[in-house]
């Protein structure tokens, strides 16, 4: 290799991401030929004066992108780009997507108290009965229905369930149908499928979960995000926002949004569907969280305040009971719901039968329901474990949202702090969070984090938001100096 | 209600089909106004001298479009098309996608023997073993890393386990990646969400399965046919198509293609990957019956020839094992892999775990090789039976493939019967399928028509083809007596 990579230690892109970059600009530009041997990352740092950690980084990003291929004992070679002719060039069919954002979640070392993912603790899962639901319902005399290819509705003894539940609450009117989908996020995607043309715009919150950002820019939809408050989405910016730019559909999280925590009131639910029924924009409720309150009246849905039949609502078993157990369902009008089951079919047939079959017995035994009253006791103390101490550890000028329910609590740094800046220090110190710019839309909140709270023990966020606490103020101490005025320029 | 609907009984359109399209169109236009009451379906019936069948199926299409809803005991009501403002007009936003054709499957009566369903036959599910394979998985240590949120990739114990299959096989090679999927349906889907814009043309075979045709069409793509003889597409053809469309990429079916059960020679693979090279087209390769070859030499895949990294791999558990599960996978370049993954993470998060450590179990304890052992066994016997009925009960002049694996086969008529006409005839008599014009993509062949035998037991095929065989030829003696000129002609 004859080219010496510059790296600039005071850029804003990290040396690993600039390493990467020069790297790929000499194999797409045919600089760095395809079969050129790179040197071993070991190599490479002492050459550039880099951590070697910084080096495996960027060869792993060149690996992903098809444009180095690493041979256990003789290093990495230069692999693509593909050539022009003669066999098919995957970097130029794919140009046109840009990979998201990074998924959270992964990646961690293991010893970080990690308020990164929004999602139950492992220890709380019911094995025992989870195991004696699935005894029931392997012991059925129609087991051969289960594993038989089924409806793109969903299995009907679950969908019926659902639908006379549904009707009960008065979630379900006479207009309305239930399908079935692998989760709240299939249920997004299948709506994004059959309402959206490439440029529509779709009002969302801002901040807002990644999942459905990716997903909705990855459809090439115009995002306009409506702020979300302690109160939930603004209802007079949404008024403002639906009045101008007439989006193709409203996504909102009535309860515990992700990553806020934040409700909408009752009032703002009202206003809300005010608005979407005048200006002709059908609603799509997430309520992937709505069954996790641990304090404060429910409030109810607006899929049940709706008598226009203009709203979705979206459910799902995953927060209450197994994630790994794929299941959610979407309740709305059924010409819409006719369309989705179409758009269901196309894209996986139908949902996974066994799973959908366990959660049935899982709720019709009442075993849901028990294991419903634990999640919310362990949740409240989590809740309320992390409400005092963001109180005792978080330094004055930290803010941070007060949820009555779900998994994750929104908190702002004191000025100047960046959360993305701070991240690397965090997880140095053992903890690690989401910074806010995973869920941003269009307001850059820079000092925005959020913490998921639900996956770790009350003694672990303890832990936790006491390194956070260290970490904010170190943070201030060096923003700080760094604002001190050097001799120099006095 | 004051029009009278005027139905042509000599039209091609049904019966049902006129009706719904007529009322439909008195209430689109705001002739039949919101709130009219339709007459019941009896005395509609009896008002146009109608079956009230024929009724109630227009009535069933009107109310899945949301034009009018019934009520018990009151009779139906119009409710649509939604007012133009003060609320949804889901007419209006849902008009752009035409539904697809109906799906194939379900609807039929009970009694009738059905060719109509590409799916194992349920009797031969080995419940016992399967309920054995769950509970090793439930009794697992590890049980609460199924339940909890999992990986786009897939169960990573699974993915290994597939990756390390398909090294050992030289399915995958030193740049490939696997990643799990919904079964194949799905693995396509992201296929076609990564890689196509609206427009874009695609090739496919000639005729194609459904579930193919509706998701590229659903996406915009233009489907460019190839058509397939006994000897599965033409390589000939699919060179020429690739040298003057240079579509977006090409699907080929390499075993026991559905609807015709015809196999790509080891010749026409090497001839079509040639060309795939050439013009730089990606191949995918659905491969979802490949473990079905009942007799004949295994074929190497594509994949396997493909030295050119242009060809990514579909395969799945369904058609082996239990459909309802849906786990599939895709093999392929890296690059592409890595790009499923953010889509598959955008559509659904990820594939069901439990269905994924259940079937690993089945697979590694041996299960599944035994069971496919017997699933060989009973389609060679089902198979048989099927091609020696047809060379017993069908009339000279019908003509049908040869599979020698898969679950279907592939009928001609004898000119000049029309599968479609022919199908209600069968119905009444005690048999169903489904007609060419299913699977047509540019060649209409209204002779055509496919049998699905796996889900039959011998007997019920001998005797469903022996039914088939008389409503052929009851269906010429018509067509022969039509041909006749009337005395005033003559």
């Amino acid at each position: 290799m004859d080219f010496k990579p510059k790296l600039d230690h005071k850029a804003e892109a990290p040396l690993y991401r600039q390493l990467f970059e020069q790297i790929a600009q000499q194999i797409r530009s045919g600089q760095l030929a395809r079969g050129s041997r790179l040197p071993a990352t070991r190599e490479m740092a002492g050459l550039l004066g880099l951590n070697r950690t910084t080096v495996s980084a960027a060869y792993e990003i060149l690996e992903t992108e098809g444009l180095i291929s690493g041979q256990v004992g003789r290093g990495s070679f230069v692999t693509g780009p593909a050539e022009p002719a003669g066999r098919v060039d995957w970097n130029r069919l794919l140009e046109r997507n840009e990979t998201p954002l990074a998924s959270p979640g992964a990646g961690w070392g293991r010893d970080l108290i990690s308020f990164a993912v929004s999602r139950p603790s492992r220890e709380l899962f019911p094995l025992d009965e989870f195991r004696a639901t699935c005894a029931t319902v392997l012991a059925r005399q129609d087991l051969a229905d289960i594993l038989q290819l089924g409806s793109p509705l969903g299995y009907e003894p679950l969908r019926r369930y659902l639908m006379e539940e549904a009707r009960r609450q008065n979630v379900a009117g006479p207009g309305d149908d239930l399908l079935i989908t692998n989760g709240c996020q299939q249920a997004l995607d299948l709506i994004g499928r059959v309402l959206l043309r490439p440029g529509d715009t779709v009002a969302v919150e801002d901040p807002l979960y990644t999942g459905l950002k990716n997903l909705l820019t990855g459809m090439g939809a115009q995002l306009c995000g409506i702020p979300v408050g302690p109160d939930g989405m603004d209802a007079a910016q949404a008024e403002r926002v639906l009045e101008r730019e007439r989006p193709r559909f409203l996504v909102v999280t009535s309860n515990f949004q992700n990553p806020t925590g934040a409700t909408l009131p009752l009032a703002g639910r009202r206003a809300l569907l005010d608005a979407a029924r005048r200006f002709g924009v059908p609603v799509i409720e997430n309520d992937a969280y709505g069954e996790l309150r641990y304090s404060g009246e429910p409030l109810p849905s607006l899929k049940q305040l709706d008598e226009s039949g203009g709203t979705v609502l979206l459910r799902s078993f995953s927060k209450i009971s197994f994630p790994g157990l794929r299941v959610g369902w979407a309740v709305g009008p059924k010409l819409l719901i006719d369309r989705l089951r179409h758009s269901k079919e196309a894209a996986d047939l139908h949902t996974d039968q066994l799973s959908q079959a366990v959660l049935l017995e899982f709720a019709e035994s009442g075993r849901l329901e028990a294991h419903r009253a634990r999640m919310l006791r362990a949740g409240s103390e989590r809740l309320a474990a992390t409400l005092e101490a963001c109180a005792a550890h978080l330094p004055a000028g930290t803010r941070w949202t007060r949820p009555e329910g779900g998994m994750n609590l929104w908190v702002r740094l004191p000025e100047p702090l960046d959360a993305t800046e701070l991240l690397s220090r965090a997880q140095r110190e053992g903890v690690t969070y989401l910074p806010g710019r995973y869920f941003a839309v269009s307001r850059l909140d820079p000092g925005a984090l959020r913490l998921s709270f639900a996956g770790l023990a009350p003694d672990e966020i303890r832990a936790g938001l006491a390194i956070l606490g260290r970490t904010i103020r170190a943070g201030l101490e060096i923003a700080v100096a760094d604002f001190e005025p050097s001799p120099a320029m006095v």
